[in-house]
């Protein structure tokens, strides 16, 4: 837990130089436009600790993996997103010294991400040993307008002294992964070019053979007044820049403006690229910088229009929750359906791949609720293009007859992780790609999404849960054996609630979403069950006896679910009892210890009561959430969360904010001490279910939206915005009261504490006005 | 399965070149003495197919492991046999050719692994591409008189020309492990020497500093009379090497004597050990080459005399079984309390480590029925020097006051294996550790060793056990969870029977130890209790408590014992069912696949009801046998010859057989095309006890010899010969009666098939003159 940020409610400032964190703070303060994106490096040398980082979405590379002991049916490579050409390069030279903020004295540091207009800066006076001064600042973004390109403002101020200053504005893309397995090296360089001012480099990944263009281009102001430099081009492996001397004088501002393009082969013709990467760059140095970032500023300003939340009286949660939305809207956009959301988004490289099940789990419900609806439509296709791939996987794994397993961590559709227990055993993935199309035809109504591409993705993942699971002679019901469910503090179980649960869930809303694509277009109907061979009576008949003699483990005595067969047979303690100083658990006890223990790393029965919770009464949830909450020990960034909602719905408000706290700032405040590697994208998603689903009660049924909020203790109130079926609403909760606000042109009419309200389009309801005592 | 090799009752012979196969044969043909060996390596270059492979015992290199995902607990090293310096490297050139059976013509190419005398020879003709013909031969001995020296005697005779032939033997000790996980090299040079027809080396491993020299001396024989040759030395980076050249004749013949010596700082103090080596190596030249091999064929004669198996009527069958005596024979000799036996021995770097449970499960018996006492009794004492260590990883699993978890791999008593689910879990091989000191006491008598030893080794494993159960309120039972049985086909299951069974032994025969040392050495008990804070009356009632209510899976309805706990809920059905082509398991079915059926690897159930036979009716065998043979794949080495045994045993004479083929010759004939990279070492010991105890039934009960032979239908008679306490019998058994011969100087009185009959001193009884019907 660090606290060396201070808090603003629209701003992540870090005030002094705090060199020991400088790579939590270059996590945080990442800039990402969806398309392509970097940590928050220092554009001048630093030979600091830094972890320089640079990402082109969609870019990839399939490094050999490293297993200790090879299983069949292993992939043989781990897709790394890839650390790409640095574009953001400006060494600075004054005379024979070099600015580098780690061997110069610096003073008046402060660095600032500006999450309202979406920007980076930061400025300081560096006092080189020669006794130099001189005042720097600089801008950077990455324009959410012309996502292919940032722009960077540098500007030098010679405070004591007149010298020739010389300038080396770079693109470097002899660049390494931190993270390779292997130490090699991703790229290759295919071709470069330099001319006045201007340099180009095109790089082509190893293996994959994508083409990507990183260029520069550069302009200089003196004065005030656009100057005419000479430069120097250089070239070297990999390497472009161009080196301008420029006379400065004690007192006067000197301005590198540097405009960069980012191109690659998934959106160009490889032979094209260096002519569109030329092109992209007229246009941008056409409008300049000034009118590229008033631009962003519309542009980020018309998304937290759309998807702001506020909270009044506590600045630190302000920050927080602000923060999560701003990283979520910087890594993923929607615009591309081949694109996902990364574990780190653009703020690292660890773990690699693009798509866990955090992005239907957790990240859906966000854009569902705050972007276009076609965002989290994009996010389905990604899955629906990917299923030939989880066919495959599948019939690696020994399945048959068009049965699809989508992989725990992938790039491309191709599975990407090799751990046997994860990759093989932690099946219930499947479950929440399934969830995920019944939760977007829930939330938006789209039901033609099943006729489009929903059902055949939904036929292909039941056809896996009817080979997966095995009758059980000595039960005579249906089991599950060997699986990891979403507690992955358990391996190689049997019977894990919640799978068997998602499970036989997913074969019911196939039957009903096969009536439903009959019923739409019967002829898309026949269509589509003749290409895949969907034989609708033998296959239904056994899905529905799968449904009927399903085996749930079950304590008659508690009266709850057993995460597990046998997990009775555990000696059953609260975390409470863990000695001192032995969490977190995973840091310090051996796998075994842990895997035989009671205790869970997140949410897992709990996740199902949370995603079915319409077919559980409130007296369950408590049962099993007395029972399992207790035991839990949120070693993985996606479980306060939930846990956060279900104590909402159970009116527990102190224990709702706790686990709500642990979330919200986890990044900001480095709360597992390991930001440094990148921030966790997807559990960001968490937090704003946590405020959203549980402090504000929203949730969807049968085509209504409904609303149960109540302001936690310690804040004055909170406000969000959710869009739902066309409509822009804003909900204030006080301790008081609730007010809703329809930003649409028509009147809508919503659910507030189980009474309908209807709200006049253009006007505001203030609906509950008594304190809120859920 | 490969069958290229002509089958001979004393050797291993290659009668023509097989090129393709040159690693396997390589393997075979591997040379040790328990203290150095290699593998059939060609002296002369060659650039074909070719594993180089020489060894030294107990000289080790920790190799930083490779796995996915780091757990807390893993070891950091996975320490590995190292290849050492190459010291059998003779080249020869012709004029401008150089010797290279991979690009000459071989012609009348023999190669033979004589094992009753313990050496390998080789014969050929190789014409070059110059049309030069050249006969060859070589004889090589890794001296088991002299255990730090080997010997070559390399003839060449030129066929169809005079010419200079440029004879260069060399030490190259720049050498990497084939397997080494990130290309390493594990060996730097210390210093090296050479001098008038000799040269050493001296190498020290990174990491782990072993020193060791290795030298070589070189005599030259032409007209049968020794040649004063000249001789250029040369030095290189890590080799060291002398040039002679020597005229030839047509038909003359030229023999080079290499004497080689390697000794290691395992021995001698590193800075005496060139003058050491100088020394050994004129002990050795002075005796020569022929006094050495005789006495190398004297000791070896010596060694058969105690342990050979006769079998007559199946020369394929007498050669597997000779083949495997000899090969265990060179790898462990029991000299030295400090070595064990590698997976490989000297014949192959895979695996790595030099212990595992085999050792105590397998081998031991085989040494105790075929050696002197003190030679399993080392093998004991091994892992009584390694208890403190054993103590130090329980702890590093969070167990305490002195439990004891001896590692799955080691080669210093500290873990190398990196598989949470082996590593942590694969906990049975503990108790095979105290098994081993039950089975020493039982067959020798030698109960002093429990003062001596091993009682501190029992209780600190009855530690382990005793805190690695858990009360089960469900079950109202002591339960084990999360373990990993014999068979590895199954990962992180509860309640495996037979760790369960083997647990608690272990707490009741440590019960039973207490009392014999009490009585034995009342003082040494007071000692050793107060030295290991021994609190009997508490820790022998937590013990009782255990054994008195330990869960044991069992299934009233075929009333068997169950693998484990739930193993019912899998879909039973017998290996015949698999569909063909899908086997071996391992090589066709992802691993999660593998775990959820009920496709066993290895004897699990089966292997306790074979350690505690005393403790079951043979009706219980017979069911646990018939449930789950039919259901075992063997796709461990290790597995037929435990069902080979209880096959004899049960009287399926068929079945023992088969399941004797499977492992006789799994090496010979490349059974699982794995033979290239060594020889299955520690499995071997599993042949002799189908033999000894499944053929031959020989047990040990109340002090006395149990035999209950019977000759396998397409026998016509086998004899083995067996140690106990002093005398050494052997027993010969044909279709119609079992002879038993003592080569002792006193009387012994042994139970055959359940009678009492005395041998007397050397002289032989035929007890049984009727046929066999077991």
């Amino acid at each position: 837990m660090k606290q060396y940020l201070t808090n603003d409610p629209w701003c992540v400032v870090e005030d002094g130089f705090h060199r020991e964190h400088n790579e939590v703070t270059e996590s945080l303060m990442s800039l990402g436009n969806g398309r392509l994106g970097g940590r928050g490096n220092f554009e001048e040398k630093f030979t600091g600790k830094t972890l320089p980082g640079n990402y082109v979405a969609g870019v990839y590379y399939p490094d050999k993996t490293r297993v200790g002991w090879w299983k069949n049916g292993y992939p043989d490579y781990f897709a790394k997103v890839l650390n790409a050409a640095n574009w953001i390069g400006i060494d600075v030279d004054i005379e024979y010294e070099s600015l580098d903020l780690n061997t110069c004295e610096v003073s008046g540091f402060r660095r600032v991400l500006n999450m309202q207009e979406g920007y980076l800066e930061r400025q300081f006076v560096a006092t080189l040993k020669s006794g130099k001064q001189l005042k720097v600042s600089s801008k950077r973004f990455c324009s959410i307008v012309d996502d292919e390109a940032g722009a960077i403002r540098y500007s030098i101020t010679p405070l004591n002294f007149d010298a020739k200053i010389t300038i080396t504005p770079y693109i470097d893309g002899a660049i390494r992964n931190k993270d390779a397995n292997y130490d090699e090296t991703f790229w290759d360089e295919v071709r470069k070019e330099t001319a006045y001012g201007e340099a180009y480099i095109e790089l082509r990944t190893r293996k994959t053979g994508f083409h990507v263009v990183t260029g520069m281009c550069v302009d200089v102001e003196q004065n005030g007044a656009k100057f005419d430099y000479q430069s120097q081009p250089i070239k070297y492996e990999k390497y472009v820049a161009n080196r301008i001397s420029l006379d400065c004088r004690q007192g006067q501002e000197t301005v590198i403006y540097k405009y960069a393009v980012n191109l690659s082969s998934l959106n160009y013709d490889p032979d094209e690229l260096i002519k569109e990467a030329h092109q992209y760059m007229q246009r941008i140095t056409r409008k300049g910088f000034d009118k590229m970032l008033f631009e962003q500023q519309q542009a980020w300003a018309d998304k937290w229009k759309m998807n702001d939340i506020t909270i009044d009286g506590d600045i630190a949660a302000q920050q927080g929750i602000r923060f999560n939305i701003f990283q979520l809207n910087q890594t993923y956009t929607g615009e591309d359906e081949r694109l996902n959301i990364g574990p780190k988004g653009f703020t690292g490289e660890k773990y690699g791949g693009s798509t866990y099940w955090d992005t239907e789990a957790y990240c859906l419900p966000f854009y569902l609720s705050t972007a276009d609806q076609k965002v989290a439509r994009n996010l389905l296709i990604y899955r629906y293009k990917q299923l030939e791939k989880a066919i495959e996987n599948a019939q690696k794994l020994g399945f048959r007859a068009g049965a699809a397993l989508y992989p725990m961590v992938t790039m491309n559709g191709e599975e990407c992780h090799n751990e046997w227990e994860i990759t093989f055993e932690e099946i219930h993935r499947n479950g929440a790609i399934a969830y995920a199309i019944y939760d977007y035809v829930r939330y938006t109504g789209d039901e033609t999404y099943l006729v489009d591409y929903g059902l055949e993705v939904l036929v292909a993942i039941s056809r896996f849960w009817s080979q997966r699971v095995n009758w059980s002679e000595a039960k005579q019901q249906y089991v599950m054996l060997g699986v990891t469910g979403p507690n992955e503090y358990e391996n190689n179980v049997n019977n894990n609630w919640y799978t068997n649960y998602i499970a036989a869930w997913t074969l019911r809303y196939t039957m009903q979403a096969v009536d439903t694509v009959k019923r739409l277009n019967p002829e898309a109907y026949a269509e589509l069950a003749d290409r895949i061979h969907f034989r609708e009576e033998k296959e239904i008949a056994k899905a529905k006896h799968i449904v009927e003699n399903m085996h749930y483990p079950f304590d008659e005595t508690r009266q709850v679910f057993l995460q597990q067969s046998d997990f009775l047979d555990k000696e059953i303690m609260p975390v409470s009892d863990i000695p001192k100083g032995q969490r977190p658990l995973n840091q310090n006890w051996s796998w075994d210890r842990i895997l035989r223990s009671c205790f869970i790393k997140q949410a897992d029965v709990l996740q199902g009561l949370y995603f079915f919770e319409d077919e559980f009464d409130t007296e369950t949830l408590k049962r099993n959430f007395d029972f399992y909450e207790p035991m839990t020990v949120h070693e993985s960034s996606l479980s306060p969360c939930v846990h956060s909602i279900q104590a909402s719905k159970l009116g527990m408000k102190e224990k709702a904010y706790e686990m709500y706290l642990r979330t919200a700032r986890l990044d900001l405040d480095d709360y597992n001490n390991d930001t440094e590697d990148g921030c966790h994208i997807t559990s960001m998603a968490g937090t704003w279910l946590a405020v959203v689903k549980g402090f504000g009660g929203m949730r969807v049924a049968n085509d209504q939206l409904q609303l149960a909020p109540y302001c936690p203790d310690g804040w004055t109130s909170f406000a969000f915005k959710i869009r739902f079926r066309g409509a822009l609403l804003q909900v204030t909760t006080t301790q008081e009261q609730v007010t809703v606000e329809n930003f649409s042109t028509s009147s809508t009419t919503i659910q507030v504490r189980g009474k309908a309200v209807t709200v006049a389009a253009n006007s505001k309801q203030t609906v509950v006005v008594k304190k809120a005592t859920a």
